[in-house]
């Protein structure tokens, strides 16, 4: 991505998103099309990730993190997904499926596992919502009941990214009463019988990174694993979501650069009544639309970061980011297929796949109709 | 669709409709995610329409038509598409390659080829296209030299839908000098050796209608197939496109409307928030938004149509049909995922895969930047 | 309009569309900028119009009506819009209300008054909205007391096009209880002691309209000008509103159609790098849209008009005619100055005023939002 | 706007923008509604300003400036322009008037004129366009012929903001031959003979500032007062409109976010259908995409600030910028009105009057083609 100019905060910062761009062209772009079209998950290259130091970014030196800013992390993850949007959104799941030990896990709790997860040898994943109420996670049905020094944990979660490949897996469950205050996290160990993921969802993109239900069938899930008191469930879960969002965000943003440099190098190229089609200003316009926006965007996403760096609220802006990036990104790989044409639907071309992929992230971590509601209350009442 | 009132010129046209919904819903709808996801053509299934009479719709009862005004053909067409745009786009490319026989072939040839054609006997495709100028027709490097009674015709076509499974081809290509004026329309049969449909395009949708180039290598066409004299090719391809555009933006309505009864049929079950969401503002104005905009594509279909049936210019109005219902479709079919939300997102709900097909509606007939040349340019000039 | 191709039922229908448009050139046209400088009601020239029968066309001949379907009466308004949209907006506001009087009225009510509405000697208003509830009709709260063979009517009512210069006003009020089962119609004409034209509002646009409220200070009303029974009030305001909607729609179409032509017709002199602005396809591109937004619109208000000519249901059809006309013509007009640029900020070319007047049709007989509600409501419902 | 949360470079600027915000609130803002009907130009307040340091934000302390980072001067902009566009757009066209002496004037020029620029003594104006080629800069025609110590300047330029209440004129002439190349910069005092304002172009909105044309017939200005060298006048106006842009989009922002705070204040107090009308989701989610736009619009500006303030290329993102927050506060404005429905259609309210001022937003400083002709060049070539 030559053609963005950033303002980083630090050299180190500098160094950090050319390393991963290095990776990006070198170690993953070449494996995108082959595991996206086996839908085969790249547990080596997510390895490879971690080994490089790309797993922690946000977390505690302490526990081999390299406690960088959200401004900087993000941008990492920009740039991974400009390359692989699968590799990206497996990233920012994973740094999400950390955030409950490392912001609200002991001490004792903390340097038990969070090392092997940022260093990349345990893989996570996050489990919020369930089949009957995707978007009302306060009123989630998936039991947990204590039974001496452990939870007996029954109920179904839906849409869980890593299902099946995850080494462990936040769950979110009811220990108390209905409502946000009768919900706990507990951190179960992938190999945990009675946790069964159910048969992987045939999505429609990002194809490498499985999807399934999982469902819990008395599972027994020891106490020493609950994460914060019980009763606080939600609210870690909610504070884990505004992080999620800039995740998703920077997905987006960095899928929609990849379709746009895509799409102008094909412009540039395509001769069409006697010139480059770029030339031509009804496309030329479009193209101008789409950087601009996704400019706009990054902005955006970089000014709800330096608000969380500096320890002050950004919930809201977390999620007009994750709003404007991803329906930016819908729309701007809208176009790059429109740009190339039949080329553009075909296979051939990874702006078929862009175009796939980018439908989901107007989905996850709350559908943009719940950032919509997000944001409209805080107008309400602030 | 029972929530579309229609206002039909006749009885029979209302007997038409009855009919093509009874079969669309019994006959076809239960074979389409098996076709499409097999990719597989559905051959015997076009028999029947043949069989039912609505492979011929707008073309000469003297030949087997039924000769109905565009205006209930295009509605015949919607409602296939409504349930399988497949079907409906083979349809409507097979009805664009009678195009140029009906209206511009002999007497002979009419008598000779068109009962077959019409009652579904032989499947027709329509090459037009070629690799280095898709949008650019008037420049077409395909040549066909007279050697006699014959066309030795060498060069490539692109984008042909029907490519190995049609039994003829119209193939525009150049007999005279450069530009618009040196191009003529042949009639080749799909054994002529040397004309060699090259591998399938792995397209992101409309899977069961493949789509590739097809390779003329000294073919040898007799020239009592030349449709229309020579020079004719491009007057008779651009009239042809017209009606083809016509026919694309049914598809793309019944697609939007396929896709809209399936989303609001879910949104009136799916409950979240203690009530069904399509009782949700949010939700719900962005489905009213939805059939607001069906309601004026079709209404402007309808008036195209008109304009044609009623022998007046209705180039404008086609491209304007062209480029509103395509647009229209493709944000449709992205807000009917977006209402089932991951659901949508998989290959349970066919709103995933009306997905992926609205986007090659806004490529194909011209893409939609092309309508708005043809529309600007009339500004320019009238 | 040459540009505008239109299908009309009649040959009658042709010949008034001549005339309107005669008229329109030649009688309104050149007062259009006085009037709305000075904010003065061209009173006469709406005589003129009553002369010509252009202010009864969709009724009876048994009342001097011109008994044209509606599909023709909202082209006539269409073409008086796309010359002085006011005006077309005092025809769509008298001819709504005419309408409980032709509906619902009594044949003794009907001989007595409606000659003189439709013949253009009486000038009519429509009193529905409220100060506290302009969206909210079933809760209106102004009070109709029997007393005798009278009603003492008391309360306010807002937003009146036609203020202080109609001579005769709908006025919907509570005769029973709450909800819309208490609300009656009464005719009250503008000379009634108690009826009281307030201070007129300083709009933006549409300045020889005048709005204002009315307030009712125990004004006495004649039992006998009761229109419908009592409690029927609300049954014939929503009846009178779907007609209503379509005559705004039908001004937001001529006043696009007239923003469209004039900006054509400016890009196609105004010349900038070296040729003609309408050349350059970044603008084409846009005036391309809009013409193509205007068919669209156009023809979805005659569907929905044929609809009602039919004796079918069209109330949604008329919704979603009204919002989507609307909105476009706001979109039109806001891209008619941008053609202009700085020329079209400025009072000298009659796109600034276009621009001013596109916004209040997305306010009037209904907000968009509210269609946007009836419209969501059909769909959870049917 | 107690609702947006900035991050400012350093606590000085936190306490300008306080200032700003109090200046605004208690000075301006009760005059606002009063200048803009009458259309009088507010010399004394802008006097005020001046004394307030206000002027000159981003020049040198040397000759009286407040030497503050772009990025804070924009704010302050945005803040003026939140309260009163009129007067944030005379802050930003002055100093645009004094970027070409600030950056390209000689120590003796800048010693002599800019401390009364930017103590507001003088007030500044800037003639770029001409009648025939508002965009086309580079093709200007206004001559300027040596003369001994003086250039004698002939013809007219259009759309100049501060017409006839400015005390001095860039004025860009051409010195030399056709093209960029041949352009020279003049400093003109207002009392120059034969410098002869036109009358006044009766504009949509922002009244309160003068727009006209201005006449150059004969007019002498000593050759002293060239700015720059000879043909270095296209050069000098480019950069000084790279920061324009950046001023245009500040005073959209604020016109933007003035316009959301009063539609939510007023969404919360308004009552339909028995609850505030915020609380119903169509329109909640309007104004949560409102909200969302206006948060990226800043975001953009501010990073294109930071990107000038570095030192670093930023005329593409200020190209971005400027067209991406003028959109965006035309379609906030519209949607303002909407909300209070009615009552934003009348001058009781500001919104009708930020929604007149909004449109001109779109056009000036290069129309919003003009910007992505800008962008789309960029995307062709680099």
């Amino acid at each position: 991505m030559p053609s963005v100019t950033r303002l980083l905060p630090t050299p180190e910062a500098h160094d950090l998103l050319e390393l991963t761009r290095e990776i990006a062209d070198k170690e993953l772009a070449p494996h995108a099309d082959d595991f996206e079209a086996r839908g085969e998950f790249p547990r080596e290259l997510i390895r490879t990730l971690g080994r490089s130091g790309l797993l922690g970014l946000p977390y505690s030196a302490e526990y081999g993190g390299a406690e960088q800013p959200y401004e900087v992390y993000l941008q990492v993850l920009e740039i991974l997904a400009s390359r692989w949007v699968g590799i990206a959104e497996t990233v920012s799941v994973h740094t999400l499926a950390c955030y409950p030990l490392a912001h609200h896990g002991t001490a004792e709790q903390r340097e038990r596992w969070l090392p092997d997860l940022i260093g990349g040898e345990l893989l996570g994943a996050y489990c919020l919502s369930e089949p009957a109420g995707g978007s009302d996670a306060a009123n989630l049905t998936t039991k947990a009941v204590r039974d001496g020094d452990s939870y007996r944990v029954s109920g179904t979660k839906a849409w869980i990214t890593h299902a099946g490949v995850a080494d462990f897996y936040n769950v979110f469950c009811r220990t108390g009463g209905p409502g946000p205050k009768g919900i706990s996290c507990l951190l179960a160990p992938a190999d945990t019988p009675g946790l069964n993921p159910q048969t992987r969802e045939k999505t429609m993109g990002l194809r490498s990174s499985p999807v399934a239900q999982i469902a819990f069938d008395d599972t027994v899930v020891p106490a020493e694993r609950l994460i914060g008191g019980e009763g606080e469930g939600f609210r870690i879960a909610m504070g884990a979501l505004d992080s999620g969002r800039l995740g998703i965000a920077a997905c987006a943003i960095g899928l929609a650069q990849g379709a746009l440099d895509y799409a102008v190098n094909y412009a540039r190229e395509r001769v069409q009544f006697g010139k480059p089609i770029i030339d031509l200003q009804g496309l030329g316009f479009m193209l101008a639309d789409a950087a601009t926006q996704i400019s706009a965007a990054r902005a955006l996403m970089l000014h709800a970061a330096r608000l969380r760096d500096a320890g002050l609220p950004y919930s809201i802006e977390a999620a007009k980011t994750k709003l404007f990036a991803t329906d930016m990104a819908m729309q701007v790989a809208t176009d790059a297929v429109q740009v190339l044409g039949g080329a553009g639907y075909v296979a051939d071309h990874p702006v078929e796949r862009y175009f796939r992929e980018a439908k989901v992230l107007q989905i996850v971590e709350g559908t943009n109709q719940i950032q919509r509601m997000v944001i409209a209350r805080s107008l309400a009442k602030d």
